[in-house]
C-alpha cells in the first residue's frame, strides 16, 4: 500500500505509559500527527502496551522452552507488527534511569533468538530485524543532562547497543527530554520538535 | 532476635528467575548456604518474585494515584521486608544488558516516593532506606568484559547510581558473572566465591 503522495514507509508506534493523562501521551499524539502529514509515510499503527494488557513476565520452564519463544502463538500478533514496520517508534517515560518494566518485558519476550537474531557462534549474532530504523522518545522528571553526566548515558547505551544493534538495527534516534515536571520544561517547544520531525522524516 | 553466635544482621534475598533449573538458582543456594553459616547473620528471608506471582506492571491513573503508591496495601508485605532487612541481596540473570523486567517492575512499584525517598526540592532527594547494604549477583551468557567495555557499565550504573544511591544506599557490591553458558564458565569456582563471601561478610 502506498500513500496518496506515493510514500511507502510503515510506522509502528509502541506506547508505554499507564494512562493517557500524561506527557508521554502528548508525545504520542505528536508522532501520529506528524506522521499523518508526512508524504513518505504510507501506514501507521499504534501498539499501546498498557491498553493491550500485555503481560511483561517472561516465563520459560520444562514445558515452555525458551528456544520456542520465537514462535509462541500468543506473541504472533506482535511479531507480525515488528516485521511489518519500517520504522519503530518507542514512546515512554524514564523511571529509575531506564524505560518502564512493561516495555522491557515486551523486549524480553519479543526479541527472541530465532526471530530477532540468530546465533552464529561468534560474539555478535546475525541481526534479523536489519533494515529498520528506531526512534526513542523518552521524558523524565530530572534534568536532561543527568543521564549523560551522572549515569554514563546508560539508557541510550542499553537501547542502542545492548538491544537494537544486537538485532541488526543501526539507525536509532533519541529524543530524551528532561525537566518534564517543571514549568521550565518548555513542553510546547518539545512537542513541536517531535511533530516537525515526524512530518518530514524520510526513512 | 540474635543468632546463636550473637549476630544481628538480617538478610533479605530477592530472587528473580523464571525457574529453578538455572544457574541463578544455584547462586541463590550459595547465598543461603553461606549466610546460614555466617555468625554475623541472625535471620534470612527469601523473596522469589516469580514464585510469588508478583505483577510487575506499575499502574497509576485517576483513581489509583501515584502519590499513594507508597502506602498501597497490596505492597505492604514487601515494604515490611525491605525495611526489615539490613542487607538486601538481589540474584538475577542479565537480559539485554540489564535485570529482567520482573525485577525492574518490582523496583518501579516498591521504591516509591514517601517510602524509599522523600523529595526535598533539590536535585537529590532524601534517601529513606539508608543504612542498608546491597549485593547484586548477576549472570549472563556473554563475556564478563562485554558490559564494561561495550555498554559503559550500564547495568552497574543503573543499579548503583540511578536506583540505590537515590534511596540512600551507598554500599552496593556486585558479582557480575559472564560466560555462563560456556564450559569455560568455571561455574564451580564462581559459586564457591559467592558462598565464601556470604559465610564471612560482616555488614
Amino acid at each position: 500500500m502506498i500513500s496518496k503522495w506515493g510514500g511507502t514507509m510503515k510506522v509502528l508506534v509502541i506506547y508505554t505509559h499507564p494512562n493517557h493523562q500524561s506527557l508521554s501521551y502528548s508525545f504520542l499524539q505528536k508522532v501520529l500527527e506528524g506522521s499523518r502529514e508526512n508524504p513518505a509515510v504510507s501506514q501507521i499503527r499504534t501498539l499501546d502496551l498498557y491498553e493491550e494488557g500485555f503481560n511483561p513476565v517472561l516465563i520459560f520452564n520444562e514445558t515452555k522452552r525458551r528456544r520456542d519463544m520465537h514462535k509462541d502463538p500468543a506473541l504472533e500478533k506482535y511479531r507480525e507488527m515488528l516485521l511489518w514496520a519500517d520504522k519503530i517508534v518507542l514512546v515512554y517515560p524514564i523511571w529509575w534511569g531506564r524505560p518502564p518494566a512493561m516495555l522491557l518485558g515486551f523486549i524480553d519476550q519479543m526479541f527472541a533468538s530465532g526471530f530477532a537474531y540468530r546465533d552464529k557462534g561468534g560474539l555478535l549474532p546475525e541481526g534479523l530485524l536489519k533494515g529498520r530504523s528506531v526512534v526513542c522518545i523518552s521524558s523524565m522528571k530530572g534534568p536532561a543532562l543527568y543521564p549523560l553526566l551522572w549515569l554514563n548515558n546508560a539508557h541510550k547505551v542499553l537501547m542502542r547497543k545492548a538491544l537494537f544493534r544486537f538485532v541488526g538495527i543501526k539507525r536509532v534516534k533519541f529524543f530524551e527530554f528532561g525537566n518534564m515536571e517543571s514549568p521550565k520544561g518548555r513542553h510546547e517547544a518539545k512537542l513541536d520538535r517531535v511533530y516537525r520531525y515526524f512530518r518530514t522524516v524520510a526513512r
